[in-house]
């Protein structure tokens, strides 16, 4: 049980503290910040909220751990993040325990989160110490005019310190992906978890306590975000940022200066249809893509552009489809759960109710109870209703009928997001041509959109984000280049 | 015209010469080796008949040539290299006749072989830049136990002596890929002509002449296979093979012991087409494909795969068009020319005869006139007939009806050979599923097998060959791989 | 001459044009911005003083022609590059003039300036072929849990609009530092020349138009930074800020949000001086380092450190050089001309009064006229004086004597800046060792600090930039990443 | 204990059985060879003598378990792969005792050298993930006169049924090195240990047994060379051969044909000593890179090149040194321990006696009992001794003066092998200049020769061998490229 075994010191009274310098520790603030379980709407949980003074601290405990990280051999930090790793997995039923109270995450999923995020940590620690431990030797006689008397070599180094600020959706999984990069290249790792999910990530960071990495170089902060969070974000110790979320990224970047960043904001990714599709398989990715986690997914389905041709037979199938989904609460694995606050759930309700007025055919009911939706496909949906544009976040999903492929990619392209897509069709050569027409970071082709596999790039491009992840470039981004020349006092060849 | 202006110094009296430590020379042998004109029968030129004491001669002089030339600027090599890709665009006119004389290739085509090669060429020196110019630089910490006190920079270097022996259907071209490629890495280069063909590349070879390469550098041997072919391909001298051809190949690596080789022979790039696939792309690349320089191409397509349902009209199509061909002298630019000798075409008719034995369909009557074969389609080739795995090299292409995809991959499958292959269909899952389960070394998807663009890897598997080429590949072949590990006292971590 | 034959259309009356839509045009402002020249102090040029309606214009068109040169092929935007070098090569002269009268830059490095800048714009061309034709190819069973039916292609695409500003002591090679990768990478350019500078660069311009670049790829703009400064850098078209220069840098990264940066700000690269060290390579790079174009260089030599035991006989040698140093105009091609601006030629007499009356000892007199002033080495300058710390960009260099290697070390981290730094040693260690312990971006190990060649990595750490540079690192940061994912029905594995 | 506990399904009576179909089985032969206790010069163990038809059965089962093999989830062979690692180093202890029975290895370096190759496994699995998982992503438009129509995607793919050959000095670490790399690259894999060490070997086997690969995928076949060793190298059903040994390895490769040769022969790793070198640590890396093991390694220091000015200082230190090893049986964990044959024992001694004969200095006095022969320090070699040439490996080491730095690289590279080499000097351009011109596949600056660690490139020039080792080269080695082809109608680019 959260909080209980070998979690028990990371709580004491019912608030769970926040983790520096190698401790769990209570704020000198005496204050705490409620978490609200969306099922219950009563405070499920309470944490630290930081001061501004223990942010300080923390920073610089970060900066000092991490310059006897950097000179840490590469396959010791890798072995500590598989210790972690299997700690995480050891640990898993707590941990989604957390998940299922603080953001109504169904059941199973919040397992397979975890489990997920434990591969995710020993995926990362081999990909680092390959791409950490291997520069390039280059040689100054391939430009014009030089012989070959210079001879560089260049490494990846740490960044230093590095910012993470994960969304509530995924707060353990979103966390590793920026916390495994971080670590095995070097870096010392400042977490600022989501207020939904802070529990589960406190959780999660104790699995690191556990492993054994050294004091300060991870370090987790709880609090308000109104009291710490630009202070975070704009303190001069942080080398830089990985953040998921929505608009708040782009606030961030507008402050953030010369330090490096990684954004992965909102989305708005489209599934077009043609008419050559296999309409069984569209309708299954579309009721995964649009309702898994009750449509709460950066890479949801959240437009749907079927070729009118067929847009009555897809929205039949889908429709069928989303009759069967479950509704309730989490700790019952239903398919649609409460999204995570009410302000939430009203915002839903504002895309959903400007849709009728302008005159969206609803394919079932509109249901709501608290912060329970009930899924909803809104057919016939224009241009000129929000929910064509906006991300309602929420299981409710609009279906707009293009009587072109290219008013789909139009209809795509125009959007201010940019993060993922999707095209159904049997044929090659429109499959092909149609992706590189969508413009955004990743299209699928036959598929729902995805995050994973994790090792796949993952970016958004436009308003959905900078910088690519997956891990490989999560890596990759939280290093810089740094070169030596020897500058030899007559040319040398190597001959063999 | 061949063997004038900056050709002259080329050739004495009627004879070739040969070219050797940067001069052209007659050998002491006093024989020359005819070269028979495949359209007229009669000998067109005449190349020098070179002695294995002359072999040995510019084995020496490559020697001595290559340690100065591995010494030489990454950028001055590219610079030369690229001199000698204009000079031999600059004088196409007189290299392209010598193929319309040696080879009977159609006029526009042997252009376009003489104009693709300097493009190559000059491709290949700026891909060898950027790849002899960057080594690997690994440190010792990633591998579990180590400190990072072990700094390794690894080099590309060159092989040494390479020997290069392209075939007679593009002995430019051919030549090229292997002399571009060995040249920027640092080798020194022995090419030894095809007979036929052997003018055109000592044409070609006298660009680089002009160039200013080195002396040594480059040499090119002609004469007789008996005399001075296994003396060559075995001499202690060569440290990587370069071969492009038939069976001959394959006894050349019996025979070659530790020297890297890159081989290229015969193929039998099968067709395989599906009943969605466009019928018109299919017959445009069928006959592309299959009689482009009368079959005389590795990548031509050498056997039809078609799915019963559409064999119909796919060998409707193709017949119009095979209708269309012109037949004829090379000089007239005639689609279909006279194959390379007598023997090649006695072996195609023995092929043809075999097939109409056991029963196979003629799409058109069989039709001989000394080398010049008119094309034939062959439907209803059956497994038993030696032209359902056997290579024509010729203007003959047999067609065997298949009633599943699985069938048709298992025909490909089934032949010794493994270069490439092609399936046609609109289907994305399809294409790339069968793709997957053809063993060739590449598979084009909706369009007739080639060889380029030529800086794609191009490959064959099984009896097909050794090795990749395509330009990148063929730059890395040609190079070995040194190793310089700075030792330090103790461990160091580059910090910034 | 300057403005004089092909570059008569690009003035009109005295004042230069700016270029916009693939013309010269003047500003509807109607007014001019004067450029003084460093040496008589008096106005050479005249420049257009452009509105910010002219900037909306540029960037509008920037947008729609970049559309289009992302789907030109890769070899086509290539051979424009190619041409563009040599139009730039052949006209050194009129340009080189221009360095001369602007920036007071010695005849003949002008000269080298516009040479190095042709070679390259080709390296740059053909290494972004190469970059930008090739992308990965994932499949999904790297990662635990996953059959193979997802396959992943990535690309590297244009970011759109970029910006470049580059600072006045190279304004035309820093300029096509930046202009060469982002054009190679399918992006539009919009350039803003330094002020010093701007008529060099608005002639490198021209040999761009005269290439046949398409219409409003490339555009120049001109003006008052208080008028179209920040308009430009924040303006919504832009997708990428490259910018050399000082701290507005920093001023700009601020405001720029979630677009990439490429940096490349001031320096303060230590020269660190061992009791082991060739002392006359020691003395002849510290003063080409630390006064070659007077001192105006990123990457001059900005403080020497040398081990107080061979401290004496340092600056005994240093100092025999600098007394052979000319001083004078840079028509004359002396090695000391007058630095850019009054303004500047003000701030370098503050930091050397500010030195002397802190009890630095002037290895020679200090001598100014006008914006000229004579080189001065300043010997036991300690860390209380600004010019420890300061970057003088000038001819004046700071000598402080160290005790142990370590003070090196610190003096060189202690700063704020991170461009470059060099360590004099014969000892492979220490040589390695304090490479990596130096927290700069790049470390020469025996030569002062330099940019090139332009294929090596270059990149200031801390307030000395973000990402990197050099000729394939900035083609990269001028590109983002798209990715394709094929979702196969099934598993399939590639056999052959 | 050797052959009991989770062994003792390996062996039946005192004869060891071989691995085949996933199955310990005896010979149909009935006969079995006996391996001989270097120390005792006793039978230690018997293994099977395989027939011929053995081995066929062998190579049909080991095609088809690849088959499937090929087809099987990246992680997923990686996942077994960790479990043999982790069953190997469970059992380090037994196999351990058969290296110090067969082949004198002293105690704790047999132990080291079974942990060592569990780390090799785990590193090679995740390596090979790597390699296997990622392609490349070519587009044709790179190429001049091609517009952005074809799509190229290549992957590695597997050759097929590796042999392999290891050595009889680490007949477990240098199998796994290429039983490693087999497997994960999706090949099969059959292994013929070398005599001495043919019973370590089994154990080791049975450790990829019980991690419970697919049956028929890896084999181990042991026997008589003369009765099924060119059996074995020329079979028809082997796609590659890995073998570490001496000559015989050049027979092997004249036999191959057109088989991909991963060849790692001999070697007369040269050290060459210069005047300023650290002597304490030159003494140091002689004695442990030339007595380690009794000199039975590829990458032992075979020959000592001193700059005569430090020589009687070196070979004092080196004698003192010397001195202090022990020298006894292996189980005792002795320095020098007996060689590992009598015929070896006599060729080494037949070395000693033509040096004494030809008038070099010994430094101790020459001893032997049986196989086991004192270390021996030979002075004042000269090129005309056969120690100056030929590997004794064995405990003897020859010391040649230089008087110039050039006659040390001049040796080195007079020499057949070109393995490794090392040059002592603190000197940076020196070290590196010396490395560049000496021509080994490696040279170590400031340390002995040596293999590791395993992920660095490791490769033989000259007659020392073929191709190049290393994890990730090994891994790449057992590959092949294939490539898919994708066509468009019309040109394609991504855009976003």
């Amino acid at each position: 049980m959260a909080g209980t075994g070998v979690f028990s010191e990371i709580i004491e009274g019912e608030v769970y503290k926040y983790y520096a310098e190698g401790e769990w520790r209570k704020s000198s603030s005496g204050k705490s910040v409620p978490i609200i379980n969306p099922t219950t709407r009563k405070t499920e949980y309470k944490v630290q909220a930081c001061t501004q003074e223990e942010v300080n601290k923390v920073m610089e405990g970060a900066k000092a751990a991490q310059k006897a990280w950097a000179r840490t051999p590469l396959w010791k930090r890798a072995e500590l993040l598989h210790r972690a790793a299997a700690i995480l997995k050891d640990n898993k039923g707590p941990i989604a325990e957390c998940l299922v109270k603080e953001i109504a995450k169904p059941a199973k999923d919040a397992v397979t989160e975890v489990v997920r995020s434990g591969d995710l940590i020993s995926y990362t620690a081999e990909e680092g110490v390959r791409i950490l431990g291997e520069g390039k030797f280059l040689v100054s006689d391939s430009f014009p005019g030089n012989e070959r008397s210079k001879y560089c070599l260049t490494s990846k180094i740490p960044l230093g310190v590095v910012l993470a600020i994960p969304p509530f959706n995924y707060p353990v999984n979103l966390a590793v992906s920026k916390i495994g990069p971080a670590l095995i290249a070097g870096n010392a790792l400042v977490l600022k978890p989501p207020t939904q999910g802070a529990v589960a990530a406190l959780h999660m960071v104790h699995c690191f306590h556990l492993a054994g990495f050294p004091k300060g170089l991870i370090s987790c902060i709880t609090g308000k975000g109104s009291e710490i969070g630009d202070f975070l974000t704009m303190h001069p110790g942080v080398n830089c940022i990985s953040f998921t979320g929505g608009d708040t990224g782009i606030a961030i970047s507008k402050k953030a200066g010369m330090i490096p960043l990684q954004m992965e904001l909102g989305g708005k990714d489209a599934c077009i249809i043609l008419e050559d599709a296999d309409l069984d398989l569209v309708a299954a990715n579309v009721v995964k893509g649009g309702f898994s986690y009750s449509g709460q997914r950066c890479t949801a389905v959240k437009v749907v552009l079927v070729m009118e041709s067929v847009a009555d037979a897809v929205v039949d199938k889908v429709k069928a489809k989303v009759e069967k989904l479950t509704v309730g609460p989490p700790e019952e694995d239903c398919d649609i759960t409460p999204v995570v606050t009410e302000s939430s759930a009203n915002f839903i309700e504002g895309l959903v109710m400007d849709a009728k007025e302008k005159g969206a055919t609803f394919c079932q009911e509109y249901r709501r109870e608290g912060n329970l939706i009930w899924p909803l496909l809104l057919d016939h949906v224009r241009p000129d209703m929000r929910i064509a544009w906006e991300e309602p976040f929420g299981p409710v999903l609009p279906v707009i009928r293009i009587s072109s492929v290219e008013e789909g990619i139009h209809h795509c392209n125009a959007s201010n997001f940019g993060l993922q897509g999707c095209v159904f069709t049997r044929d090659i050569n429109k499959a092909i041509m149609i992706s590189d027409a969508m413009e955004t970071g990743t299209v699928q082709i036959n598929s729902a959109p995805a995050r994973g596999p994790d090792h796949f790039p993952f970016q958004g491009l436009k308003d959905s984000g900078i910088g690519s992840q997956g891990i490989t470039n999560s890596i990759n981004m939280m290093t810089k280049i740094k070169s030596t020349v020897i500058n030899l006092p007559s040319p040398s060849y190597s001959i063999g």
